[in-house]
C-alpha cells in the first residue's frame, strides 16, 4: 500500500488566533460547550480562522460479507443490494437526512453479492461479489484488500468540498467490525458485538463464537492491513482508503457509526494523525460502539440512540459542523456589539 | 389568570398507527432512536401521522431582575439591554443558529432596564423597567406577573407555525430561575444554582444563600402564580403565558435551557398537559439543569455543554425536529422498495 502522509494539525499559534476569535464573541466564556471545541478543530484541519464548510459530501459504501453463511445477521444478504436500490431511488434515510441538510450523498458498490448492471447514480467500484466467510478463511486476498483502499482514496482525492463523512451498507458488517474491533483493540469478543440490525440475545452469543473462534484461526494476522484483509469488507477497507486521502487533504472525516469507526480503527493504526481530522458523529446504540470510540479517546457530538449506518448519523451532525463554522464567522464581538465585558466572579 | 384547557395528547389508535408507520419505513426496527420517539410525539401533538414542521419561530424574551443588586452576576445589568441591541443587529449567537436553520426570530422587552425608543425588529411589551429584588421584597406584584403571562400568550396567539422555541435574556435570571426551581421542587437551593455567566464558586455560594434567605422571607408564596410573581422574571412570565397558549393551539415547544426549563416548571405546576407538547432541546451545563430536567420527567435531544440561553439549544435542536418529521414523511417502506423483511432473530 502507498503511504498517506497526514500532517498534525497541530499549530500553537493558530489554536491561541482560534481560541481568542472564539472568546471574543459575544457570550460568556466557553457557553458553546462542543461547539467551540469543534470550531476550533475545524480551524485547524483548514489551516485558517476563517473556517468554512464547503461543499460536504457523504460516500455510502456497500459490500458483502461471506460471514453471513455463519448466521449472524437477522436479515438475508439481499437486503444489502435491495437497500442500494432504495438509496438509488432516494427513499432510505440517508437520502432523506443528506436531502434535508444539503448534503451530496454518493453510492458506491465496493462489493456487492448482486449484478446491478449499468445503474445511473451508482459508483461501481465492485472488488468481487463479497467477501470469503473469515471463519473459514481469510475473507479478502492481500491485493483485494490493497485495491480496495486505492479505489476508496481515488475516490475521495475526486470529490470537491472540505468535509467527507462516511456510511456503509452490509448485511453481515457489524461482526466483520467487531472482529476489527477485537483484534486491533485487544477487547474480549463479546464486548465487541451487539445486536446488529435486531439480532437475538442467543443469536449475538453466537456472534460472539463466532469471532472468537477465527481470531485463533486467524492468529497470526497482527498487521492493520493484514486484519483488514482477514476480517473486514470490502466497504470498511474502502472506507479506510477513502478516509486516509481525505485526512491526507486535510478535509474533516465526518466519521458515522459502529462499522465506520471500525474503519477509521485501521486508519488510525496506518496513520494516527487522522484522529486531528475526525469528527465524531454521534454515538450508536451498538453494544461496542461507546467503547470502540473510547479506544479512540472520540466524543461524540449526538447521542440519539441510532443504530441504523448508511452514514445517517453523519447527515445528522452537519447541521453541527455548520453551526460552529457560522458562529465563529458571524458572532459580533464583544468589541463590535458594544457590549460590557465580565465585571467580577 | 385565565384557564389555558390544555388537551393530553394520549390517542392509543393514533399511536399504534404511528407506531406502524415508522416501524414500516425501510431500516431496523428502532434503529433511528430518539427521532422515532420524536417522529410519535409530533404526530400526537398534530393529531396526524402526516408530520409537519409548519414556520418554526423562536421568542426570545428579555428582562431585568431587581435581585442583580445583590451581586449575583459575573455581567454588569446592562449587558441585558445591550444583548437585545446585539439581537436586533443579527450579531448573537441565536441569530446566527436561526439564520442557519431557517427559523424566524422574534425579540420582546418584557421589562429590560432601558429605554430604546422606537425599535424596528423590538417586540415592546414591557410590564416595567425591572422586577424587584426578591432578596427584599416580591420580584413584581400579582397584576404585573398576570399582564406577563397575558402578553406572553398574546404573542404566542399570534405567531404562525406549529413549532415555538422559547430563549430568554436577562441579567440575573438564572437566580431567579434556581429560586422557581428550588421553591417548586423543593430541592435545596445549593443544588439549583450553578455559575450563570461566569460566576466563581464563592460567587456561587453567595447566590444560593441569597436564595435560601429569601425562600424564608417568603415563606407564605407556595401556589404556582404565588411563586412565580415573588421570585420570576417578566421574561420568565411572559414565557410561562406563551408556553401555555402555544400547547392550548397544539403546537410543540422546544423548550431551552435552565431559565426557559423554570418558566415551563411554572407552566407545569398549572396546566400538567403541558408535558405532552415539549421537546427538551438541551441539557444545559448550568448546574440544576439536569436535574431540573429530571424532575419533568425530560430527555433532551442534545448534550452540547450549552449554557448561553437565547434559546440557541432550541435552534440548534430544530434540524432534529426536521429529520423526524422527515423520515416519516418521506422514507420509503418496506414493500414499497421491495426491500426484503427480517428473516429471524
Amino acid at each position: 500500500m502507498r503511504a498517506f502522509p497526514i500532517v498534525s494539525t497541530a499549530n500553537s499559534t493558530l489554536a491561541a488566533q482560534l481560541d481568542a476569535a472564539i472568546n471574543n464573541k459575544t457570550k460568556p466564556l466557553g457557553s458553546l460547550g462542543t461547539l467551540e471545541a469543534l470550531a476550533k478543530q475545524l480551524g485547524l484541519m483548514q489551516d485558517s480562522v476563517a473556517v468554512k464548510i464547503d461543499r460536504p459530501a457523504i460516500l455510502v459504501f456497500a459490500g458483502d460479507h461471506g460471514v453471513v453463511a455463519e448466521g449472524i445477521s437477522a436479515y438475508p444478504q439481499d437486503v444489502t443490494w435491495q437497500m442500494v436500490e432504495n438509496y438509488l431511488g432516494g427513499g432510505a434515510a440517508i437520502n432523506v437526512f443528506a436531502r434535508q441538510n444539503d448534503c451530496a450523498l454518493y453510492i458506491v458498490d465496493a462489493g456487492v453479492n448482486h449484478d446491478f448492471g449499468p445503474r445511473p447514480g451508482l459508483i461501481d467500484r465492485k472488488i468481487a461479489p463479497g467477501t470469503r466467510n473469515f471463519a473459514l478463511e481469510p475473507a479478502m486476498s492481500a491485493q483485494q484488500c490493497a485495491a480496495a483502499i486505492e479505489q476508496g482514496a481515488a475516490l475521495a482525492a475526486d470529490l470537491p468540498g472540505n468535509v467527507l463523512g462516511f456510511g456503509e451498507m452490509g448485511i453481515g458488517n457489524t461482526t466483520a467490525a467487531a472482529a476489527l474491533m477485537h483484534k486491533l483493540t485487544g477487547i474480549p469478543a463479546a464486548e465487541c458485538v451487539g445486536a446488529g440490525t435486531g439480532l437475538s440475545h442467543e443469536g449475538v452469543l453466537r456472534k460472539g463464537r463466532v469471532i472468537e473462534a477465527a481470531a485463533i484461526r486467524h492468529a497470526g494476522a497482527s498487521d492493520p492491513l493484514d486484519v483488514l484483509a482477514t476480517f473486514g469488507g470490502f466497504e470498511i477497507a474502502m472506507m479506510t482508503g477513502a478516509m486516509l486521502e481525505a485526512a491526507r487533504q486535510r478535509k474533516a472525516l465526518l466519521i458515522d457509526g459502529f462499522i465506520v469507526t471500525s474503519a477509521l480503527l485501521v486508519a488510525a493504526r496506518i496513520e494516527p494523525a487522522i484522529l486531528d481530522y475526525c469528527v465524531f458523529a454521534h454515538c450508536s446504540d451498538e453494544a461496542g460502539h461507546r467503547r470502540m470510540l473510547d479506544a479512540l479517546g472520540a466524543r461524540p457530538l449526538l447521542q440519539l440512540g441510532l443504530r441504523l449506518g448508511e452514514g445517517t448519523g453523519a447527515a445528522l451532525a452537519l447541521p453541527l459542523l455548520h453551526a460552529a463554522a457560522n458562529f465563529l464567522g458571524q458572532m459580533a464581538t464583544f468589541a463590535s456589539a458594544s457590549v460590557s465585558e465580565k465585571a467580577h466572579d
